[in-house]
């Protein structure tokens, strides 16, 4: 592993910069030729800025506000499929190049937040391949073991973070070009729910797939990016609003208990090490207090099949495909050969493919209704660059075997670093789950990473953990119920009808009053925290989705309402309170225990 | 108008049974000669079901405890592209005809739910029509004048209630066929948000755009059915889960103050009528207390050229298909011109459409944002049969100009019978608004019926309102804040970050106390209702999706949630509150008359 380069962790960065040891133009001096350097050896760049195109960055840092920007100075590489003004775009085809007028929207935000562009990285031509061989401006090789490729189609994307030419960098991802290299690569690869990130002024792969991602060091930076830039864009059509669940304080710690799904069979394709390394995986994600939980993967495989295997490929020849037709020799020959298929799919045969995706769509939503995320390995196997030299189509489709299904049923997924191999190769995993449970899936994969504790690129330790004193949340919530919504009594449904269900059956702290309100049906209840006294009370914790709670709330009529309940392990969860002023007329029922208790008391 | 005939509303019957007036059995004898009797004229059923084939649903009845259901005894009629166990499903094409195993879905809710099955109605063929003169078991002709049609695709459907042979029916819409025969023969056609009601066992026509849709007398009615069967279907893999928001209990009373779209160029073919009539519907909504806004309507026009105009002509081929290709002689001369185009389109043109689509999707969509519906003519003028003889084609055509549009954006939207014009002929408007809107849409409709009072189908009077106490929900909610939400204050973004806005400033009514809590940054207030005293406090009024206000409550910390809030106008709305434990340790503010005012007094 090369050890011999800066910490560009963006904390670590920052925080050489607030100390004034190194100031963004010095460091970017030291980045390009660093660059150029690394470039003869893994062809990671297709552009490195020169000192002029980096100037007008450079300068609107000069600004002593400029500063207080949460990422003053950091520098990231972009993938070149991805536009950057003024700069050649080519997508690794030199005849398909353009000059853009206007930065892609992501470059935008990153600028715009401080952030400072190294240069354009090497990628699989349009984006078609998940091995970075497939470039006419070279090979990229592994960042750790030369026989080995860096993974594509994010090629150098990933090797710039991985070989510390840049704090953290941009890929694409429509079939696991965001994943694969940062597998292979020791790195975070978030590939956020679709929408998430803009993809204007990203040449595209399949438009109603593509995804813009992230590669960092850690999972803690690519929440802290995500939480900048996950907004809604005028120019993207496929962009969407980023529900707040799924915002920054969504990231924290992982609560015990959670359920995660791993496939009942895996495919390692004969590489024992890896299912062995997997297996330890599991049982690290288990040691987090995670329950494992085994689930028939064949629904996924299937989706994932109908990517390259059917019209979806159209949507790749909408791009290339007047290149193709009229300078076939523009295009490399494997990328014609996964091409030359498209016009031959109808519209017929696009709406029966879409009907078999929107069965296994509902097969698979159902398997992950009540998991907090699945976990595989991120590829079944590390394929060599003897390997895709010998069947370049083949070898590379087994990369995606894990990968190829996640755009298509609408999941997001970060592939997390999990272990080094014998041969010293990076080994990943792959944590994914339901759309917009993102920071969720990063807070996981944090505390993954600092459970397993390995040394991040460069030989740099891992930095320790930040507490935010919150705790993860996903899309799901959880509220405490005392009296006509607990199972079995008059209101229930209205959690039922909202897909709840019931987590558990526990007491409040012993510091609560219940009463009986008067009116009804139904009869209510209202439990208050006592300033002194009170007693534990019968309570439920149910939970639904977050979507799903506020029409709850509304339909709460006074003097009753949501708050924040202390139950008998100390936690504080959302549940019913009551206005203090209702109490007066009220009767305190406290000695009975819980609602039930005294509603059996008068049925009696 | 046909006067001669029982009053079917739902409720009327549901009493008469209760009074014990009529029992189920001999009511499906009166119906079965009635319909007998109507269908030598007006060829509204493909199929009558005979005592045999009604035998099983009337013995189901026959438990005494079947009296509770909520639809004991209701006629009902399906659409004969809908399955009915063991009767044949035609399609109105006997050469595509086959008989079903199984009932579809939403006819076995019905069943469940106590509702009995007349017969099968007539229909263009493979629904691909909007007039009802496209089938080979006869021309539906008008319910009210003889001169026009049916409207269809949903024609005998339409008719089957409007002549009283049903309280209800069922019916699809792809591109208006459940809203155009509402319009012609004074009905509420329902075209609830795609996913709602179950498309399994319906001869699809678009998969992915069909919707199963209610005909009623009244919106009151198509609010009851829908709350009853809108539930995710697992035989149907398009089937939506219901937002609680958009449940039974979201009907109510509409609040002053709605803004509603109405398109700034209007079409009416040279309609002065239908034009003058359209403006009479506008003064009506405005006289409910809505404010008519002026919306660009291209987009949406634009979009519904897509659907005729565009590949989705190949999801009707997939029906079809096998058999023109087999027997071009089965299919009606002018369905085989639709659909033979279907195989010319490519996965490529699709693919071209469909992001054409998403980028009209999020202009239309923008323009609802910040409007509770859009108010259109149900259709720009009637066409009659004459018009239809000379032109079958384009005559047709224009009868979509307002409903082709609606399942390609994913909206929501409800007929409802707005006039008469002079010849008699029923004339009626159609709302329309996002998705998982239906009981709102329904609850404006209800109130619209209530404000022009029009004579039912048979002459039978509107029943007067029932009050359930409710205020009519969409999918926003609104939340009343008073200390650091405010605008302009530290947490703010957490509403805008929700894509929340200002509705109003105002106060509560004279009973809060106002204190500001330990603790901080950012400082923060309990307003608490007073047992006696107190007095108004200045709050803001902001409105936020519903699906975002389940996370702004969970991100509350103890001691502060939100409960009900009475305003200065006396109405109770969703907003902060205190539990009384954490009082005791707070200071007292109230008489500063709001949070604002007293950190002036501290900054000062």
């Amino acid at each position: 592993m090369k050890k011999d380069f800066p910490n560009l962790h963006i904390d670590t960065l920052s925080a050489a910069y607030a100390r004034g040891e190194i100031t963004p133009r010095a460091l970017m001096v030291q980045l390009k030729h660093r660059a150029i350097e690394l470039n003869a050896e893994y062809n990671l760049f297709i552009h490195i800025l020169d000192d002029k195109e980096l100037a007008p960055y450079l300068a609107r840092l000069e600004d002593p506000a400029a500063k207080a920007l949460p990422l003053y100075g950091i520098p990231f590489v972009l993938k070149d499929n991805i536009d950057l003004k003024g700069i050649p775009t080519t997508a690794a085809c030199p005849d398909f190049a353009y000059i853009p007028e206007r930065s892609a929207t992501i470059v935008e935000q990153l600028i715009e937040l401080g952030a400072l562009p190294v240069g354009k990285a090497n990628l699989d031509q349009f984006a078609t391949g998940l091995n970075g061989t497939r470039s006419p401006y070279g090979l990229c090789k592994n960042s750790v073991l030369p026989e080995y490729p860096s993974g594509g189609s994010s090629a150098g994307s990933a090797l710039a973070v991985a070989l510390g030419v840049a704090s953290f960098s941009l890929g694409t991802d429509t079939a696991g070009s965001g994943r694969i290299p940062a597998a292979y690569n020791n790195l975070v690869g978030l590939k956020a729910s679709k929408g998430l990130i803009s993809t204007a002024g990203v040449v595209p792969a399949c438009r109603t797939l593509d995804c813009t991602t992230l590669f960092t060091t850690t999972a803690a930076e690519a929440s802290r990016l995500l939480g900048l830039v996950a907004r809604r864009d005028p120019r993207d059509d496929f962009s969407r609003h980023n529900p707040a669940w799924n915002d920054a304080t969504a990231f924290g710690a992982i609560a015990p208990g959670f359920r995660f799904g791993v496939p009942e069979t895996l495919e390692f394709f004969g590489d024992a090490e890896s299912a062995a390394l997997f297996s330890v995986a599991i049982s690290q994600l288990e040691s987090i207090a995670g329950t494992a939980v085994s689930i028939d993967f064949e629904p996924f495989l299937e989706a994932a099949r109908l990517l390259y295997e059917g019209p979806w490929v159209a949507e790749r020849y909408l791009v290339a495909g007047a290149l193709i037709t009229k300078n076939p020799q523009a295009v490399l020959p494997v990328i014609h050969d996964v091409l030359e298929k498209a016009p031959h799919y109808s519209a017929l045969d696009h709406y029966e493919a879409l009907y078999r995706l929107q069965h296994l769509k509902t097969v698979c939503d159902a398997i992950l209704a009540d998991l907090d995320f699945v976990v595989t390995p991120s590829m079944p196997r590390p394929v060599s660059l003897a390997d895709l030299s010998k069947e370049p189509v083949a070898a590379n489709s087994r990369l995606g075997w894990y990968t190829n299904f996640m755009n298509l049923l609408d999941y997001a997924a970060v592939a997390v670093p999990a272990s080094f191999m014998r041969s010293g190769l990076p080994w990943g995993i792959t944590l994914f789950g339901r759309v917009f449970t993102d920071q969720y899936l990063l807070s996981v994969a944090n505390t993954f990473q600092h459970a397993t504790n390995l040394p991040l690129v460069g030989g740099h330790a891992l930095p320790a953990p930040k507490s935010t004193g919150r705790k993860a949340r996903n899309d799901k919530a959880r509220v405490v119920v005392c009296g006509a919504h607990l199972e079995g009594l008059p209101l229930n449904w209205q959690l039922r009808e909202r897909q709840g269900h019931l987590v558990s059956a526990t007491t409040t702290a012993p510091h609560y009053r219940l009463y009986a309100l008067p009116g009804g049906p139904p009869l209510r209840p209202a439990m208050v925290r006592a300033s002194e006294g009170g007693q534990a009370i019968e309570v439920e914790v149910w939970e639904l989705p977050s979507a799903e709670l506020g029409s709850f709330l509304t339909n709460i009529p006074a003097p009753l309402g949501l708050g924040k309940v202390e139950l008998a392990d100390g936690s504080w969860e959302t549940g019913f309170v009551c206005d203090g002023y209702a109490i007066a007329t009220a009767e305190e029922i406290t000695s009975w225990g819980g609602w039930r208790a005294w509603l059996g008391s008068r049925a009696a």
